[in-house]
C-alpha cells in the first residue's frame, strides 16, 4: 500500500489551492451549485462516472475496478450561515439566502471543504493506482447535511437503486482536535439531533400599554429559561442529552409589542427513552409557558429535522481503527468516547442495511493545541466546529484526510489483505 | 365661525379618499418621500408656501394671512413596520428597509395618516375663508416621530429661524376611543420615553457543545425576565414606569449558539427621579446578567432615542378645552389623565419657547366602543395604535379632526374672539 | 380648645415609659394579652368603662359626657414577626408563635405601640377636661390588623350592637415622614391587601437524582419570577397594583428534594377590576407554573385575608385636614397622595355605616429626614415601616400623635365648633 | 461456606424484629444515641470489643478470631429530616432537632437501617462459625454519613490508630432495584458531594413598598433560575453533574418583605475539574444575581460537606463481584454504572490507604419492580432513597444483605479460598 501514497506530495499544492477555493466561495444547505460543479469536474478529469443533482444537489462518482466490493466514501458539502472571523487570506464573504428567506454570510465553519478537498485527494490516488486493488469506489458527495436531511434526500433520489448497494459506509468529519491524529469510537458515536422551531403567538400593541397586549417577548424569555431545567431536572446524571435553543427572533422596533417570537430549538441525546423524555418535556414547558402568559392561541411547535444517533458497526470499527493505527502509529489514534455532535451519515448505512465506521480528523495545529491542553484552555482558545473562527490548519490535515481514506477503502479493496 | 365649516361637507370625499391613499402607502421613518410629495402638492394646490426636506423628509407649508399671531399646527407623517392584518379593501400591502437594513411589511398602525389628512383638510377650510381669520399658520409635517427623533431633526434644520416662531404649538393624535370625542389633559400628558438598543456577547458554537460556548439567548432570556423586576420591585405603586422589551434577536440556525443577542427597550416615565431610577436599574440587571453568563465582553447599551414627558402648558389647554367644548358638546370632552404613550411634539414647544397644547382625537366607531366598554373587553376588543388591526372608522374620525384644528386655531387667529 | 393641651407636657414622661414599655413586649396577632391588658387598666385608671376579649384580644373603651355624637377613635395593637435591629436601649428580644406554630422573633415593627400610647394620652386629656366637650368618645383597641382581620373579628363580634354605632370613625398611622408633619388624603387613601397562601406540589427524592422527582424548589422559583410580570405587563402604568411573595419555603437538607414548596403573596390594588385581574392572573400564572413543571397536582391557593381599599369620606377628610391645619400649622399637613400600604380601619366605618377619618402621623427625626430628603436617599436611610430598623423618635411623634387625636375628636365633640 | 449460612434462617425473624425497631425509631446524624446503645448490646451479646463515642456517636465492633487479614465491614446508622407517608405498621412519627434547631420529623429514608440489621445479622453468623474463617473482623457503625462528615470524624477520632488498619474497606448500600439482586462497579462509582448554604442579603420592609427594599425572595427566584444553566449549558453532555437546590427559605408573613433568604444546594460529579468548574460557576452566578438585584452586600457562601467522588479498586471489585456472582448467581449481579449518589465511606479507604470495594443492594419486591419496569414506570412508581415512600421489602432484602456481607468477607478471611 505504501506505493499508492508515493504520488501524495506531488497532489498537495492541489488540494490545498483546492481547499481554499472551496473555503473562499461556501454555499449554503441544497445551494451548494458551485461547489457540486467543482467537484463533478475534478471527477470526470480523474475518469469517474459523475452523476450530478442526485438528492438535489448531491453529487455521486462511480470508480469501477473490476469484480470487488463496493465501498461507499461519503463526504458532505454544505456549509453555514455564519459570519467568518479567521482573518485568513481566504476567509469567505459569501452570502447566501437562507430558509426563511434572509440574506445571510455563509461560512465553511463546520470544515465540509476538508472532507471534500480530503475525498477528491483519496480518489485522485485510487484512480491513479488500479493495479493495487479491485471493486468499485462509490463516492457520495452529499448535500445538507447541516439540515440533517441531505443524506435522506439522496436515499430518497433512489440513491442505492441507480448506483448499486455498497459493502460498507465508510466517512470522516474534522474536528477540533491535533491535525495528524484521527479517532474512532465504536457504538453510538454521534448524538442523534432533532431540530425543532416553536411559535409562540401573544398579541401586539403598543410598547407604552403592555396590559392591552400579551407579550411574547415576555413568553420567550420564561420559556427559555425553562427549557434549561429539562437537561438540569429531567435527566438523569448518568444519561446524556443537550437542548440548545440557537435562535429567538420577535419584534422589530423597541416600542412596538409584536404578535410573536420564533424559537428555534436543537436536541441531542444518543439513545430513544431520552429522546422520548426530552421532546416531551420541550412540548409540555412550551404550552404550559404560554398559558402562563395567557396566549389565546396554542404554540406551534414543527420538527426542523429529526435522526438518529449514529451508531458505528463494531466489527466495521475494529477493522478501521486497526488500519488506521497501522497507518499513522498506536499514539496517534484515540477512542474520543460519544461526542454530541450529529451526522445524518449513517442513513446511508441504514438504508442500505450494510455497516457504518466513520472517524474524527484532527485539524488544529498539533503544537497550538497541545500548549492549550497543557494551559487547560482548549475550551476558549481553540475555535470548535461552527465558531467564526474555525480555521483547520491545511497540513497535516488534508494529507492524513487523505490517506486515511485510502488506506481504510483498501481494508475493503486491496486483494492483498 | 359657523360659516367656515359650512364648505366640510363638500371636502369629506376627497379627504376620505386622501386617507385611503395615505393608508395604502405608508412610509418608515425618515422615508416618508411619496408622503413628503403626496402633501407638497396639496400644500401648493391650496396656495400654501411650501419647503420641502426640512429635516430631512419634513414639510413646511406657510399659509399667510395677514396681520396676527402664528399657529403651528403639526400632523407627524410616518409608519411603522407592522403587518397589516385589517383586512381592510384599502390596507397596506408595502414594504420598506428597517435602520438594520431588513426587508420589512410597513404599516399606518399609529394613524398618523389621519393627522396628515385632517390637517391638509383643515388648511384647505383655513384657505377657502380667509375674511375670518388673520394672522399665520405655519403648517409642520413632521417625519419620524415613531423614532423620537423627527421633530428634534426640523429644529436642528433651523424651522423657526427660517419660517419664524410660533405663538403656540398645536395639534391632535388619534386614538382607541369613540370617533367624535376628543380628550384634553393638562401637565403631564404623554409619558417621556427612551429608547435603548443592548447588545449581549457571549461566544458562539456548536449547539451540541454549550460547555465551549457562553450562551447568549440563555443570557438574553435571564435579562429580559430580571428587567420585569424594576417595574414589579422597584418603581412605588404610586409611580408610573412602563419597561417593554420590544424586539429580541440572536442566532440564525438551531444548532449553532451565536455570538451575541440584541434587545431593544422602550422605557415610559413621567418624571425625572423615575426616568433616571428606571435606566439606573436597566444597566445594573444588563450588566449583572452578563456577569452571570460568565460573559469575556460588557454587553453595550446604546441610546436609539430619549425625550421627555410631553407637558401640556396649563393656560393653553385651558383654552383649547373651551373652544373644544364649545365646538362638540360638553359630553364630547373627556380628561384622560396621563397616558403612557409618547410623543416628540413637545420638542417644538419647548425649542421655540412657546406654549404647547395637544389632545386626543377618538378613531373607533361609537356603537363598537361603547358595546366593549359595557361589555369590560375595551382591551381584549379594540386594537389600539400599533397593533396589525388598528382601524380607526373614516367618519366621523376625518370630520372631527378637521373641525377640531379649525376650530383651535380660531382660538388663536380669529379678530372676533 | 387650648386648655385641654396644657396637660400634654405633664403627660409625657408617662407616656415614653408607656411607649417603651410595649415596644419591649410586642405581640403577635391575636396574642395581644399582656397588651390588652396593659391597656384596659390604663382606660380604668382613667375612669372609661372597659370591656376586654372584643374580638377575641380586642379592648373596647367607653368615655361617656353626656349628650352628644359618639366618637369612635381607633389604635391597632399588634405586633410583627420581625426580629428587632433597632439597637435602641429598649428594643425588643420577645419570641412569639407564628400560625404556623414556628417561634420567631416579634417586634413593634409598624409602630402601633405609637397608636396605643398617643390613643391612651388623648383619652387622658379628653377623661382630665369634661368641661370642654360633651358626647362619648368610643375607644377601640384592635387586635390583629397585621392579618387583616381583626376589624371584622371585633364587628362580628357585636361592637356596634354591644357598644353603640359611632358618627364617625377616626385613626391615625405612624409613617415613615418627619415627626411633627401629618398627613392625610382625601377618598381611596390605602390599598386594599389580599394576602395568599400558595402550595406547590412537587415530588420528592434525593438530591442527586432529580430525574426521579419533581422539584418543587424550581417550580417556586419560576414561579416567582412569573409573577412580577403581572405588574410589569398586565397593569396599566396609570394603574397601581403590587404583587410581593413575602415567603417562600421549601426544604430542610440540601440533599433532598422536598415533597412541597409554599408562597405567601401580598397583593395591594385600588380598584375591584385591577385587583380581580391581578387575583385572576396570579392564579393563572400559578397553576401553568406547576404545569410546567409536570406537577401531578394543582396547587392549591388559598386566602389568608382579603379587605378592600381605604377609603376616606370626602367631606370628613376635609374637616380633619382643616382641623390639622388649624393645630400644626399649614406647613405642617401635607396631602400623601394614595399610598400602598393597607388597613383594616375602614371596616368598622364601612360596618357602622359612617364616614372615615384616618390620617398619617410622622415618626422620624425633623432633621435626620430632611437631610437625607436633601440627599435624595430616604429610601435608602429611613427605614420604614415592617423594616427591622424602623424606629420612631418619641418625641414630637407622641405629643404630635395626642394633639391630633384629641384636636380632631372635637372638631366633633366640642360644642364650641 | 454452605454451612455458615446454615443458621441464617433462624436469625430471620429476630433480623426483622431489630429491623423494625430501628425503622421506628430514626435518629438524626450525630443523635443516633439510642441506635448506637441496640448496636453496642447486640454486639456485646455476639462477644465482640465494643467502643462506643468513636467519633461522638459511632461504634466499632471487633470480632477476633486468630491470625489472618482484618477486613473493615462499614454500616453507616443516621437518618434523615423526611416525614415518613410509607403507611407501614412499623412506619416512623420520630421527630428530632436539625442543625438550624428546628424541630423535624425523622425517618430512616436511606435505608441505613437495613445496613444496620444486615451487618449485626453478618457478625451473628461470622461469630457462630468461628472455625470456619481466621483473621480479625472490624465492624465499624458509622454516624452522620449524611452530613458526610460522620466517616471523617471518626477517622479523626483515631479510628485506625485505636483499632488498627484493615486489609480491606466493604459496605454495602440498599437501593430502588430487586430484592435479591446486588450490584457493584469498579472505578468512580459514586459521584463527588458538596454541600452549600448561600445565604442572600436584600434589605427588608413593608410589602406594599417594595421600591424601598431589595427584594431577596425575587433575588433567591433568579439565583435559582440560573443555577439551573449551570448542568444544562457549562457541562458537556459527555461529563455528569448535578445541580440541586434542595431547600430555600425566606420570610415569615405575606406583608413583610424579608432582609435574606437562604438556599442550601447539593452538588454531586465524579471528577475534579467538572467539581471545580461548577462550584466556580456557582459563585460567579450567585453573586451577579445578587449585583443584578442592587444587593448592598455580598452573598455568603459557606460549605456544609464536601467529599470526593467514592473509587472502587478495579482489583478488590473484581474479587467482590466474583464472590457476589458465586454466591447468588450471574443473573443476580449487575454492573449498575457510576451513580450520582453519594458516600462518604471512601474516606475509611483513603485514610487507611487500603483498597475499597462497596457494592448496592436491590430493597424492592422483586415483582413490583418487574411489573414496573415493562411499563417503564420505575421513576414513577418506585419511591427510591430520601423519599417518604421509600419502604425496602424486609426479604429477600435483609437476608441477601447478610450473605452478602459474610461471602465477601470470607473471600479475604477464609483460609479455603
Amino acid at each position: 500500500m505504501g506505493d499508492i501514497f508515493a504520488r501524495l506530495p506531488e497532489l498537495g499544492d492541489g488540494l490545498a489551492e483546492l481547499y481554499k477555493d472551496l473555503h473562499t466561495h461556501p454555499e449554503l444547505s441544497f445551494a451548494e451549485h458551485r461547489t457540486a460543479g467543482v467537484v463533478a469536474g475534478r471527477l470526470r478529469a480523474l475518469g469517474l462516472e459523475v452523476t450530478e443533482g442526485v438528492g438535489r444537489t448531491g453529487v455521486v462518482g462511480l470508480l469501477r475496478n473490476g469484480d470487488g466490493p463496493t465501498v461507499l466514501l461519503r463526504a458532505d458539502f454544505d456549509a453555514l450561515p455564519v459570519e467568518e472571523r479567521t482573518g485568513l487570506p481566504y476567509a469567505s464573504t459569501a452570502r447566501g439566502t437562507d430558509p426563511d428567506g434572509n440574506d445571510v454570510p455563509v461560512m465553511h465553519a463546520c470544515g465540509h471543504d476538508v472532507h471534500v478537498t480530503c475525498l477528491i485527494g483519496a480518489l485522485d490516488l485510487l484512480a491513479g493506482d488500479r493495479e493495487s486493488w479491485s471493486g468499485t469506489v462509490m463516492a457520495v458527495f452529499q448535500p445538507a447535511e447541516e439540515l440533517g436531511s441531505g443524506a435522506q434526500a439522496m436515499v430518497d433520489d433512489r440513491l442505492f437503486e441507480r448506483f448499486g448497494t455498497p459493502d460498507v459506509v465508510l466517512g470522516q468529519h474534522v474536528a477540533p482536535a491535533p491535525a495528524g491524529w484521527v479517532g474512532i469510537h465504536a457504538g453510538p458515536a454521534f448524538a442523534g439531533s432533532d431540530g425543532l422551531r416553536v411559535t409562540l403567538y401573544g398579541k401586539g400593541g403598543h410598547g407604552s400599554r403592555p396590559e392591552t397586549t400579551i407579550d411574547p417577548v415576555v413568553m420567550a424569555a420564561a420559556t427559555i429559561m425553562r427549557l434549561q431545567t429539562i437537561v438540569s431536572r429531567e435527566v438523569a446524571g448518568g444519561e446524556t442529552a443537550v437542548v440548545t435553543v440557537g435562535s429567538v427572533h420577535a419584534g422589530t422596533k423597541e416600542n412596538i409589542i409584536p404578535d410573536e417570537a420564533e424559537l428555534k430549538l436543537n436536541i441531542r441525546s444518543y439513545t430513544e427513552p431520552v429522546r422520548a423524555k426530552v421532546l416531551g418535556a420541550v412540548e409540555r414547558i412550551v404550552k404550559a409557558e404560554a398559558a402562563a402568559a395567557g396566549a389565546l392561541k396554542d404554540p406551534v411547535i414543527e420538527s426542523l429535522h429529526g435522526f438518529p444517533a449514529l451508531v458505528n458497526d463494531v466489527t466495521a470499527t475494529a477493522r478501521v481503527e486497526s488500519v488506521l493505527k497501522a497507518t499513522f502509529g498506536e499514539d496517534k489514534v484515540i477512542d474520543p468516547g460519544a461526542v454530541t455532535g450529529s451526522e445524518d451519515v449513517g442513513v446511508f448505512a441504514t438504508a442500505a442495511g450494510v455497516p457504518l465506521a466513520y472517524w474524527l480528523l484532527g485539524g488544529i495545529d498539533p503544537e497550538t493545541y497541545l500548549k492549550a491542553l497543557q494551559a487547560g484552555t482548549v475550551e476558549q482558545d481553540i475555535p470548535a466546529n461552527h465558531s467564526p473562527l474555525f480555521a483547520p490548519v491545511i497540513e497535516p490535515t488534508l494529507g492524513t484526510g487523505v490517506k486515511a481514506l485510502v488506506a481504510v477503502a483498501f481494508e475493503w479493496l486491496s486483494p492483498h489483505r
